[in-house]
């Protein structure tokens, strides 16, 4: 497999001001087209810094995608320091300088003489045309790697690569040896060890596909990615890597690639003419707005409460103000209440509940911050469930894990009750 | 000034399936305490790959930090990788072991084989306690850099390096020659062209302070960067020029630094002891959510509706369904119904009310997607805005943005009403 270096050039990128996100899209590109993505810089806008990673790159792969530090203005080192890299002198391109003056022209607006050096190149490169902005890009050998540099305005950036930078890469690469595909699969319901575990032999160096896991607020993704040599072989893998998998763990997957725990919940109530409303104090609404976050919610979504102190759960829940004298509102007997009193108001086939202590104040020694009951009620049961995370987590965690916990509670209701949307 | 490299691992990065936000934010730290970032690296896990990798950072260095790989699973290859480059041998740390365990004791989990692992660690190296999460951190020295590792879960990483890697980065680098401190004011009610050429002197190249803006969801941020011999004259450097940018644009600022509109909002109602509460349509629960994403939110929010329904909006909060079937659910007068109901039901000073379409379905040419009205109630007066956002923005930025205009709307009746909170 031939290997690629991405090298990203820009101080607000070294200084962590702005994130690499052009350097992960190239790298998705090329990793799509069977590079071996062996490393990422970041460089400053410094020309000896600059010169000095793309020396290094030219030695280590055979392509290097270069993104950034093509502007028109002073801090823009890229054209120069490609030209030092590969020992060659900058010439000014006349088919670049014609066509940044026809760029202005269109847009109606006086060409600036700094916008005239995007015109340089080193002696060798070809130019590549820019339709959409002032900054042509290059393509070059540094050495006996091939090198590319792209402008770093996103949609230009993203068109070039496409319309010039691929034409050339199938052409100096016919037989990369494949491509390269990937696919997610969402879990909830374990951590990322005991998952771990028990895929340690999917999860072994070296296979093909390659298994890997990452964990965020609770929900474990299960990375597949297969290598063959064209993208239905790789298909047919990671559909037979994604048969294995749920073969193993069943309903704790819930989804696929993007697919949300809120997304997931959504299409099962629609799939079963289903609908759920929301009774919130801790989270505030933020389960509502998941459940939301996608056109189409209305379908499933009528509405929901946020009853934050105790007489909100009263006056709009009815819930007994005795209870929650008696059991505290950070209690399953209060979150199943709220969940009933929600679901008679909105008239619902599903109504969820969430309250507790989100932090960082408000934890005691019998109820501290992290202390979570989470309820879901239909027309035949209210089952309420104990949610403890850690005491330090922070505020926003809590919420998030909680809103996570309570709506896979609800998936696996509704998977219990109503397994074939037919019914 | 000492020279630092970032190094992310992770084979998700290298692929660019996940954007390296942590490498990111650990580069802004580090900045900010006068480091000078020179590079960053971003390495699969492949151990013979981040071996190399950092054993080239501890040559060009003084300090490496390391972000990502410290996970349970057979893929984690931090911890190796470190003691490789360092040319010492992996062994059991038991304080850090004791530590995991009592992580899912408190959790109330069994704690995986898979987890004692992460109780490895160099030899000579110091363990990195970490209370919110399983992966201890790491601080040793390769060669004659020192290198710090934090696990890749950001909540986890920022509160281990602002606890444990702040206090020894300080005591290892005494005189670094100088400092880079920032501020930011932010501002909502104005573009970021408009702000910028108010201050298109101040935002000149090579000035000290530099001055900079950034746009985000309406919000305009004006980032101060002043560099001085230390803090003190750094903060001075940073007053002086915030005062000049506040004697220009007033109320047009709203907060500091990480000040949401939310957080400001209730700063100004708990000065007040004055109290809000919320309906909401296209937003689901987002206006509620953020004015409860701090502590002591209790002071000043009760709770609120989601009305996502007609029908909600007529059980919940007593709108006449004649006057939505008249003027549309998404109209002025919807708007101003909503914030009434609400406010009468939940006893507040404040009610705050949002209906549109968030899109990406359900516009028409009357009522485009985008179209959102806000409005805002107290005892004496409902006033509604009409907002406009263009029909191609994403859901999320159209609810966003909804929120930020209604509790800059809040914000401003505020201020205007009760300007001095001793009236």
């Amino acid at each position: 497999m031939p290997r690629a270096w991405i090298v990203s050039i820009g101080t607000e990128l070294t200084l962590g001001q702005a994130v690499d996100t052009n350097g992960a899209w190239f790298a998705a590109r090329l990793a799509e087209r069977g590079f071996d993505i062996a490393r990422h810089i970041t460089l400053p806008d410094e020309l000896q810094s600059i010169v000095a990673g793309l020396r290094e790159a030219a030695e280590n792969c055979d392509v290097i995608a270069v993104t950034g530090g093509l502007g028109p203005t002073e801090d823009d080192l890229t054209r120069a320091a490609l030209a030092a890299a590969a020992g060659a002198e900058l010439v000014r391109d006349a088919a670049s300088q014609r066509q940044i003056q026809e760029y202005f022209d269109r847009v109606r607006r006086p060409m600036s003489p700094a916008n005239v050096a995007q015109a340089d190149l080193p002696r060798g490169a070809s130019a590549l045309s820019n339709t959409s902005g002032t900054a042509p890009g290059i393509w070059m050998r540094i050495g006996r790697a091939l090198a590319f540099a792209l402008p770093g305005v996103p949609f230009e950036a993203k068109r070039m690569y496409a319309e010039q930078i691929v034409p050339r890469l199938t052409a100096a690469f016919t037989e990369t040896g494949g491509v390269i595909a990937s696919r997610k699969l969402n879990c909830f319901g374990a951590g990322e060890a005991a998952i771990g575990e028990r895929i340690r032999d999917l999860m072994q160096r070296g296979r093909n596909p390659e298994v890997g896991t990452t964990a965020q607020l609770g929900v474990i993704g299960i990375r597949i990615n297969a290598r063959a040599a064209n993208l239905e072989s790789a298909g047919r893998m990671l559909d037979e890597m994604e048969g294995e998998l749920r073969a193993r763990f069943g309903t704790l997957i819930f989804g696929r690639d993007d697919e949300t725990l809120a997304a997931t919940v959504g299409r099962l109530l629609v799939e079963r003419r289903a609908t759920v409303c929301t009774a919130e104090s801790c989270t505030a609404g933020l389960a509502a707005e998941h459940l939301t976050r996608f056109a189409g919610a209305s379908r499933f979504f009528t509405g929901g409460f946020v009853t934050y102190s105790d007489e909100a759960k009263v006056a709009l829940l009815g819930v007994d103000p005795a209870l929650i004298r008696e059991k505290g509102a950070v209690s399953a007997e209060v979150a199943r209440s709220m969940a009933a009193g929600a679901r008679t108001r909105l008239g619902t086939t599903y109504a969820l509940a969430i309250t507790g202590i989100a932090g960082p104040a408000g934890g005691s020694a019998e109820k501290p911050v992290g202390l979570v009951y989470v309820a879901v009620a239909d027309a035949s049961a209210i089952d309420a469930h104990e949610l403890r995370f850690p005491e330090q987590s922070p505020r926003g965690v809590i919420r998030e894990r909680s809103v996570a916990s309570v709506l896979n509670m609800l998936r696996q209701r509704i998977i219990v009750e109503a397994p074939s949307p037919n019914r």
